[in-house]
């Protein structure tokens, strides 16, 4: 952690990457169970270098391969750590094949999660109810920093796979969009009135179509999980409850989609597109 | 085909189902080029439903588990063809672990592509410029159906795996959402021009932001992929080249995202939200 140059003197990746105990089909690192303490997993050119350029984020190890440490240089990009240097092959053995990890691959500690009472009494916070998926927990990350969303209120643990997938579908967003872990939805929304909230949750059963509510900051939106919707606690705990009126004949957007939706009406209702 | 009943008399799968050559690491059909005429693969209950219920879609096989069998009947879903018990792992076994089938996989022909020339001259398409990745391609479809989308026209090819995928993340849409296939989407544009369209280009770089434009119908949305935006020539032939404007500071949204935000625009500005 104490070197900090753009064009550090790299290291060999050493024989412990990707690779596990002899004879075994996976990595060892896949199968502890890292806890809360554990690092999340970052890939892809994106993801990593926004990490690398968020000093809050705290990282551990950081994997590069040829290419990926020539960008970094051109593009004058610190890496905070001495990265150790792997051929392609050795990230695709720990990401799977389906990864596109562009040749960067970090160990990270997990940014701090703010607490509910500190959060600012202006603009739009998301609140996601047991939506779980992390493409699409990564997709409305990074609708959520395209507007200006203050953080996303949500209860799910992910584990550091799945934290992988996430921040690569958020495209560098989890740098920018603090999560706040709650461990209990409809008592963080009950705060979030108190504290002066608007909370509309989307239900697609709502008896308001969003785009005819009054928002008002501060606005809280509620989303559930696709099919499901929102639980029964959760909707009766938000202050409206209010639909996505749709013209065709499919009734239900993907849940990404309907998140951006929301907030491109609760942005252009806040006053905040201009 | 011949067989017509809500209730049929269900025949077991066959040997040949998913298992392929003996040896075989993957069933034959994966390897075999099914070309134009070769089937498509359809998975997962709403998609395979959809499927049964669109006559235009020629069943050629259907696979269902005995839990999918009992809901058919239960919902009164006529399967057209004779379906052929399985077990869930049988299915797993051909599209993989990761593919959520809910114990239904069909086997279809494609459905036919329009013609360019004939397109309504009312309400939207959309344009898709080489966005290729199935799950997002899907996720269009199904917010093209949600917003009354009368067509999409691409240039993509997708394998049978590729539309398996493509049609499950649209969860039914593709059954509503014509598909029009065409070679060269310049010369597609172009008579889409010619043909009275407004063809405008969703484009980080456009000159007018997209919520200021006067768009009238019929309106043709043209999209971009990821990272790579419209080619030059598809910019150069659309009529207005618009910017979706973000106030936060990702500047960039996943393309189904962008999707459904240039189609809730276009559907609030030409009145078809009412």
């Amino acid at each position: 952690m104490s070197e900090r140059t753009s064009k550090p003197p790299f290291r060999r990746g050493g024989k412990s990457f990707g690779k596990g105990r002899p004879g075994a089909p996976r990595p060892a690192w896949r199968d502890r169970n890292t806890g809360s303490d554990g690092p999340v997993i970052l890939y892809g050119w994106h993801t990593v270098t926004m990490a690398l350029q968020n000093r809050q984020r705290r990282i551990r190890k950081l994997f590069v391969t040829e290419n990926a440490a020539r960008r970094l240089a051109e593009e004058n990009i610190e890496t905070r750590v001495t990265p150790e240097m792997v051929r392609p092959a050795q990230i695709d053995a720990r990401l799977g094949p389906d990864a596109v990890h562009q040749g960067l691959l970090a160990e990270a500690d997990p940014l701090p999660s703010p607490d509910i009472e500190t959060l600012a009494l202006e603009g739009m916070v998301l609140v996601l109810d047991q939506i779980t998926d992390p493409h699409n927990v990564g997709a409305i990350l990074r609708s959520a920093a395209a507007f200006a969303v203050k953080a996303i209120v949500t209860t799910a643990r992910h584990s550091p796979e799945a934290t992988g997938v996430l921040a690569k579908s958020a495209s560098g967003a989890l740098e920018l969009v603090p999560l706040v872990t709650v461990q209990n939805l409809a008592r963080a929304l009950t705060r979030l009135n108190e504290r002066g909230f608007m909370t509309v949750g989307l239900d697609s059963e709502g008896s308001e179509n969003l785009s005819a509510v009054e928002l008002r900051q501060p606005l809280a939106l509620v989303l559930g999980a696709e099919g499901k919707g929102l639980r029964q606690l959760t909707r009766e705990t938000c202050a409206v409850a209010a639909r996505l009126d749709l013209p065709g004949e499919i009734r239900s957007l993907n849940v990404s989609n309907a998140a951006v939706l929301a907030l491109y009406i609760g942005a252009t209702r806040l006053g905040l597109m201009t």
